[in-house]
């Protein structure tokens, strides 16, 4: 799944149409700016467009962003002319309406995730870029840390044998404090799910390490029932069971009460032949377990370094690590590969809805209170065309 | 639940008879060996008597160990008049036959988890214990850990406000390796449970810390059918989601196939006012972060020290560090002030009997695979009488 | 010495001329395009000229690095009206000439370190540009990672009290191998000092955090004479007793040889009141011991979040981590502010200056095997300028 | 080093003397009760005179501690005709004329730490028990720990090659508050050297895993100068550059004043191959780096089990740890074991000698302000006869 960019070889002009400005936006146009940079190649990424709430915030934030145009209205980016692809950081329940628009006018569509607030609307966008040849993606940054991109080689080398078990959580305490406001993340019409929705990149880096789970038993808890903003509508904490098409169980938990935990993205995957590892909040490092029999044996503590290439081109000396920012440089890389190489970027909307399918299964076994299989069909589908 | 050795005054001397000479046999008897000492008190713990499975094994491991008389039949020793307090050290499915005996003849009894293989034989012993007055504990020696003690009285304070989600663990690797036999762990008719009755340790500590679950929902898991020794007739891995009492949600997670986890015994609490972590592989740290809005916040990792009075019981410094063994000095030290003290032990035979009523609707859940209620009705009872 | 951006308010343009386009100068490139972005201000920094060793990769790399102009030779760069700024990202042996060169243009510097191979260059670079009243600054990067401007908030808040103990390192295993190429590195000519010269970040901190040394006692070691390009001509290890001016001694050990440190740079300031700890190896992390007399005290492990301004910047999240790159953009952030303000950035010139007089106060006891004092008296003239 | 107990044949009781009850002459006593239970031998050890300040004490503690007889004259006990063996935990300052007489008049002696308090006086003992053909041990419990055992093994084996560096610390904090009293450990006439005295482990793992140094330089600081019940006559706090025979050099740092270091015994050992690291604070663990060239490669953490035979006697699962007690029954057997075998137990007082020659040379180093050889020539010879 990753890219060499030697292999990129057209002359190539790519122009970015971005909406938001938030933090989200932000980071993303700061990526669109280094990505050429840190990942020398000859295709460029332009910063054409900023849309954002009204024309004054537009203008200024393309300044501010380095844009070269701006507009107040969101149409306008997606319809124009001069805009290849369009990059979606707006709150969740704007993702389906603008993708759609997008996909429509045949543009390519990088989105933050989660891609819909219901999952038959995340399997019709995943349709409508197959029907349209879009290249798609939708921001699970975390997967494409160059630490998951090691475990998975390991994984696929057979350094832990056949997967047993997965234990996954993302968890953090962001909504702890029964004071602090819910905004838009505590309103079921504006987010949808709510830790699970916000959190579900443990799905993310389940689905690229272990495969797709095809049935789950979940429970949620609202905790804090009501925030200083009104009620709160969706979940504070859920964890599930799973069963894994390859054979392994696993649990998953995300919780945004947890406190301490800040961005307590962990995974240990245990194998016939080992385990490995790994937490966010050391975004650096994997731990490895190999079972070789040796009385020296131990989890072994393995520091990020240039033998990782999505590493080496930010740094050619190991163990000085990488940052939030640069996991989303290598994401922005991942799309303009994708583009100009004319191949499926990763994830794309059908793996997007892939997860989608997963959360909503799980929201249906807390309401059913047992096991549920996971409703795959339409997705793979999308992906077969 | 510690018990201050100050108010241990009558003299007494309490003899011992203990069953099984095994590892865990020799522990229990450095144990009894050890406790005056460590905690000095007026009441005296003698070693009297070692059964074993032929006379000769007994004679010689009674010279071993320190016992002043020996004997090939353990049901001489659970009648001898000599004998005030009967020690269980043998596999699991003699306990309950010894335990009975043992309390039938009003011996008190100190027995290794698990306490029965079938949840109605636990319950049997429980009320049988109540019926007799004997004073009764079961082996669950970690909760004995120091640090521990530490969490429940920092609970107990409010430190971490009201719980809120659990995540406890007892992983270890010693049947990952599928060419290692099985013995009598893997048969059911041995040894009831696999991995979760080896390691429902997990289940005291949150007897301890987090009380009761009402309800469950497991998935269990034989992942290596065949063994050089046989088939393999009970789970290698088993999950499982909870539903506290108290109002906090929780998952469990046992293995006995984890590679690279040797004591993975962990629990992660967090409340409303902060988290608790251990790891009993580092047995000796508490992890603790209270939220207290301050920037210089984060987990605080307090290393054992004399402030905790079983701790400074072998050690006056800090940071020295308790190991396995010492654990089991605690245990004794508990056992024996019961006795003398005429109050209950704990865990005894009805915190055994509802552990036991716990991991048996995990087994349910699993069979009918949704959500299970535990039945403690019969347990309730005993403690009440 | 953190700077607040709002109260850069003058609109002002910076154009920077960058010497050298190897894996730093691309770093300071990667750095003056993300900067504007990170820390938005009216000041703008561009990428004015490149020099590189001759015209075609000068214009190759302007191309590949955002640079408007290149040029094949320096000495171009130092003098063209359209720079303001000189940043030099050549080897060592280049600094002192470049920087020398630079300043007698009137152009402010940024300079990598070490600032010169001989502590005399470094002082006299300090007088020139005090006496031009240049803005210069030296690439002690580690040291604006804002997880050391909390320390030094926290030392001096005295949250650790009066400083008694100083441990500090810097280690790697760049050249542990005895069969790997030293390169420039390993002659004097080019590189002066071996590991104490690349890795005297170590003192940056101390200079930070502790103040200056006045007396150090320093033992050398070569450990392999010989590499397969030529006879090694400076120290694989080194290590030193300090004595610092505040009353806390320390010791200080670099190595190049040091298997499995990747970037082990480790600080553990000990005061009357407490203890910090910190290793660049997990960097967005810092350890605090409050002596406060509570049974819960142990070491918390502070996440670098939002509370640190130069954290916000590039996420509004905790526990996200900031990379190596980061690190370059706050110092270029740092650099711009203090032209746009006319203050002194930090650590400038004469700062370097007084690290410089540290390492050859060590070389020279090293040579006279005893303690000697440090010879800051020059550069402390400068700073009264 | 290790002694195998098969190879104990021979029937033989030993008799213990102990003099000193207090919290180490407790320890003593539990260890010696426990040896043979843990270590099965034909050999016993018992426990048959105690000596304390005076006779009421004595056979007070005697019977809590299990010994057959006691007097209030340690000078009885060290001709007792029934006592085999000397074992002194008292203050330090008595070590010195306590094994002297033992010795003179035959006796086994096992004395703890410091041997005495000038390195002359230790020099004598050894000279002294190579004249009668005395067993002799001192108590440096830190390197019994099977951890050191196997750090001695994989390096003996050349796992991380020819030693390059070492950095040891034994750092706490127990008089960091400069309201605590010193007691006998700040007065010099009663304890000779202040925090290297108490603290000299370090010193006997670097002797067993790095062997001597030949020269070293040291500075020395009293931090607090006056506590509340007087003077401080010695170091608070000191730390020393080291050259060892075996050409790696090293620091050495030890602290009483180290707030939030409660065991802080810590050792880095760094080879042509590799890397070993240490922290007693987490006794059960050693960190090893092997330097093979793997991408895979990081520092491992290995975790006590039963490969090491010194922990599988404590308990035959791994991960399961051994406390600060378990290594005193290691020692205690190492001692029974020199005395049945004839052969010389280790560190013996030669050894001891070596150690007190370190830190006389570190404390003249200090006073001379300079580089001091050591001086080991009279405790070589004693090791000769």
């Amino acid at each position: 799944m990753s890219v060499t960019l030697e292999v990129i070889r057209k002359m190539q002009v790519i122009r970015l149409g971005l909406i938001g400005s938030g933090f989200m936006g932000r980071t993303h146009a700061l990526a669109a700016h280094s990505v050429g940079l840190v990942f020398p190649s000859t295709a460029k990424l332009e910063c054409e467009l900023l849309a954002d709430c009204d024309s004054q915030a537009a203008a200024e934030n393309a300044g501010l962003l380095g844009f070269r145009r701006s507009t107040g209205d969101w149409r306008e980016l997606v319809t124009d002319p001069q805009v290849d692809v369009v990059d979606i950081c707006t709150p969740n329940h704007l993702h389906y309406p603008m993708a759609k628009a997008a996909l429509e006018n045949g543009k390519h569509v990088f989105c933050e995730k989660p891609l819909a607030l219901l999952p038959e609307e995340s399997r019709e966008l995943a349709a409508l870029a197959a029907a349209r040849d879009c290249v798609t993606m939708v921001g699970f940054n975390y997967v494409k840390n160059p630490v998951i991109t090691l475990a998975a080689d390991l994984i696929e080398r057979g350094e832990i044998g056949q997967l047993r078990h997965v234990r996954g959580t993302h968890v953090e305490d962001y909504l702890a404090d029964p004071l602090r406001e819910g905004g838009w993340r505590t309103q079921q019409s504006l987010a949808g799910l709510g830790a699970l929705g916000d959190l579900c990149h443990v799905l993310s880096l389940t689905q690229r390490l272990v495969g797709e789970p095809g049935a789950v038993c979940a429970d949620f808890q609202t905790v804090i029932p009501e925030r200083p903003d009104g009620p709160v509508e969706n979940e504070d904490q859920v964890h599930a069971l799973l069963r894994f098409d390859c054979g392994a169980i696993g649990t998953i938990e995300c919780s945004r009460i947890a406190w301490g935990r800040k961005n307590g993205l962990t995974l240990e995957i245990s194998g016939s032949e080992g385990t490995l590892y790994f937490d966010q909040e050391r975004q650096n490092e994997l731990w490895l377990y190999r079972a070789d029999g040796d009385e020296r044996q131990g989890f072994r503590r393995i520091l990020l370094g240039p033998d990782q290439p999505d590493y080496a081109a930010f740094c050619p000396a190991p163990g000085h690590g990488l940052g939030f920012n640069d996991l989303k440089v290598i994401e922005m890389r991942d799309l303009v590969a994708a583009i100009v190489l004319e191949t499926p970027a990763w994830p794309d909307f059908a793996a997007a809805a892939r997860i989608d399918a997963v959360t909503a299964a799980m929201a249906e076994s807390y309401h059913r209170s047992g096991w549920v299989n996971v409703n795959r069909a339409a997705t793979e589908d999308s992906e077969a065309q």
